[in-house]
């Protein structure tokens, strides 16, 4: 199985009782699918998989699981500061048929390299044979993967992708070059999407792409058609989605914007904070001049 | 209840399968409480905290608790990126005995000053009218808190102490300064003790205390005393072993030095590699220098 | 006048007795010129600008544009922490014939927006009319520029360009999104060419240029023709060169490979040291497989 | 000659033209000798050496040895990227007839320990046995000093103290227990004296000494006396001002209490901005309480 494209970052509806709320994550997904991305990613940071305990991981997974259908793949994302914990969340993913595993390691100590490593390793053999993306958020993670790992780790046969959502480009041309295609590349929302397709990348994972998940597929195909000057036409608008999720809190500013959509979400998970009334008015400007509201 | 002096962060002894190793644990309780020491801090950062799970956490403290039978507090650590996770992790803490709540604010996205107030301010009511040690570690933590809202923290009737382990003594002082006797200080391992106790402050809770702690009273009780030149005697020595913890990583220096001193407490929580010959030899030479080998 | 295209950032070479080294200075300006660039920017990051007292500055530009002959246009550094000897810079290096000014704010103690803009504001007055590129390396200068200072000074007649040397691309983005052609950007070369041109970049500044400069302007007019194909298999190869600058100290690492491809720039400014046998057999090997050596 | 004791940082006035105000400067001078400094410190952070050229920083140093006439020690400041700048200004300054040096490494781009151990030890050369003060204040300076390089450091015979102007207090005691008496430390304006004094520093180098001179002797004699209950009586009412300093940026908050005091001492130089009146009301606040207005 081969990834590429537009796979959005899912948000993780949590209600005051801390249950998932199935029925409209279920109808995002059916959304999703009908605008065509080519697969979703359930608990990745857009998800709030920093937040959620052990059965709300699984809930969500399990319900994007059961909703999709096998329509497209489905990438659960494991995070955890413990291999063992890891291995265990991997484990399950793959049992309850999730098609790849986004990979994160987080961490309160520094951790070696060889530490990475070995955490990525076990990760791997875990999924048996589905491919795994990594994903390092430099930002947000205590951790970041250095180009020798990336290089090693793309030795093992099912990692086989790579999310870096730094906000350095070139380190993604530089892991492109060193990987020699035994490790693709997909952009995160802090990269321009037309430059890493331009480069060599192979789509992007996102939580912006939840919420303009048409205009994100329309820019893909472009770029993918090798219509350079489409893309750029596309991307101009799109990047101001961007610029606004790097101004507001991630989770809270996709939640909005799904909410103004007509998706009941509801709210980021405490102690995050609900966006005021400006953010949202701001957050409903940028969709009504991109045609998502 | 009222908490001063010596508060050694204990490790947490995990097995090859998972669970924890209560004999060891329940000696070194022991012997610790034999030396002296006036509290346990169970899940604190050199308790890996970060690195356990629910059933872990739990398993620790309620060790700890029926291994102290009452002859000193035991602060048990609660740690969380979600405030109804640190609520219940609260709840069963003081359910399970703990005398007083030592809460870590965990984060992935920033959190505003608000949220922060927010969710120490839940554990506190949650904890029942048992104190709480606010616990800040920018350097590990992603989050930290503000001297406005330690102010307005430290005016609710359980917040009363609060352990900085930045490295910025004069932080301390101006904490103290600030909340007027409503917040007491503890030192971490980045401050040097007697300075905390110069400017008020009321002992300090680290990991060191674990593997020092005959040489921590000593020391704390000359401060307490207010014989400084005594006091400093004492503390030039005891300075080596703060710096070699913070020359290796905490957890696994910690619980390298405990070995060495015939407590089998095991290897730190994977990813986290156990330390190398030549820092194990230089543990020991510290150690040894300091009588506690 | 309108500046696009390859402006190498010189070195600048001194002697033992802190004497600018105007034959080989020259010699490198001359080739440079022959080699198709499309201007020369002294006193950049790599032209030391950092290392070098008022008069050596002088000296450095002096000599290019005396070597220059109106060939191509020079844009001069002009560094400051102070604002009224920014403006004494700039007023030299116009007097001496400075077709530009490439402006650059030192900074010890944090600045203010407010007076950011003040500071560049007078080097733009200072320019009378001349262009002024804003430099901003937050890398290695204490300041940065935030996008409402970029939006504001945007709106001065002859501030028209900035070089942007942080690795974040989507910055570029958001500065040509905002400032609506008032702003032309260059990359720098942290940042990848082809993706900065397709952007619409309008070339680039950076030390790699002095070593390579035919290769860059073969990049340079493939992209600007539109020919993407083109220009990503010229950007491939040339990547090596960027990272092999972040690598190891950029001054040492240009001067090295001009030293290699026999300009004797000589060493970088001590307590720069000279790089080992080790780099400098790294960056041959880069060199020779560009076909620059 | 040995130092020990409250040196203030001394402001530099300049004036519209650029020139220092020789007048305002003597007056300060006589002002703290009177008050009973132990030295003087122009050209440290708070002398804004970083904004001046290099008559500017001559005729302060001038100014400050003539006002002085030789009745207490002058601590000259030097500070450079570059070796040879940096001994020219050393050279300088002990002709002119300076006691010691202050000496900073600025930088650019990094360097190395091999360049850091390089340039401080040229500094010491020519310095001709007068005693060497190292300064690294990592907030503000592109450089820091290791360890194991201030150990060497402290082997050449000259250089015979350290202000570090981390707000690392534990850093200290480090470098006192590793130098065994061949290197004294001096607190900066970001430690708590009182405890720099109790770990066996030898006095403190700071801006604020400069607005508060007498109660920051009186601080001093009380801790040299080994009265640490008095000390710290004088202690925690002055901290509010280093507090103030942390607020503010630290040279326009001293000038701006110099000017409430009487000296017309001018504003910080531009692009600095002078505080507004909030702030200033908030300092005389303060130096009022203490006194000192």
């Amino acid at each position: 199985m081969s990834f590429r494209g537009v796979f959005p970052y899912l948000v993780s509806p949590i209600d005051a009782s801390g249950l998932v709320m199935k029925g409209v994550l279920t109808d995002l997904v059916d959304h999703l699918i009908a605008s065509g991305v080519h697969g979703l990613t359930p608990l990745g940071s857009t998800g709030e998989f920093a937040y959620l305990d052990q059965e709300q991981r699984r809930s969500v997974v399990d319900t994007v699981i059961a909703a999709g259908r096998g329509r497209v793949p489905v990438l659960a994302g494991v995070a955890s500061t413990s291999t063992s914990d890891a291995v265990a969340q991997t484990e399950y993913m793959v049992e309850a048929g999730a098609d790849g595993i986004l990979a994160v390691l987080e961490a309160y100590f520094p951790v070696s390299d060889e530490g990475v490593e070995a955490y990525f390793t076990a990760i791997a053999k875990a999924a048996k044979g589905r491919p795994v993306v990594l994903y390092t958020n430099p930002q947000f993670q205590r951790s970041d993967l250095s180009l020798p790992v990336i290089e090693r780790l793309s030795r093992i046969d099912n990692i086989r992708y790579i999310k870096d959502a730094s906000t350095n480009t070139g380190r993604l041309l530089s892991i492109i070059e060193r990987t020699q295609g035994r490790m693709e590349v997909f952009a995160a929302s802090a990269h321009i999407p037309v430059c890493v397709m331009m480069i060599g990348g192979v789509g992007w994972m996102a939580g912006p792409a939840c919420v303009v998940p048409k205009q994100s597929i329309a820019l893909y195909e472009a770029a993918n058609a090798g219509d350079w000057a489409r893309a750029m036409e596309l991307q101009r608008p799109l990047w101001r989605v961007n610029e606004i999720f790097a101004k507001y809190s991630i989770a809270a500013c996709i939640k909005t914007a799904l909410e103004l959509q007509g998706f009941a979400v509801g709210a980021p998970i405490q102690p995050q904070l609900p966006l005021a009334e400006t953010a949202r008015a701001e957050i409903a400007d940028v969709l009504r001049e991109l045609g998502a509201l």
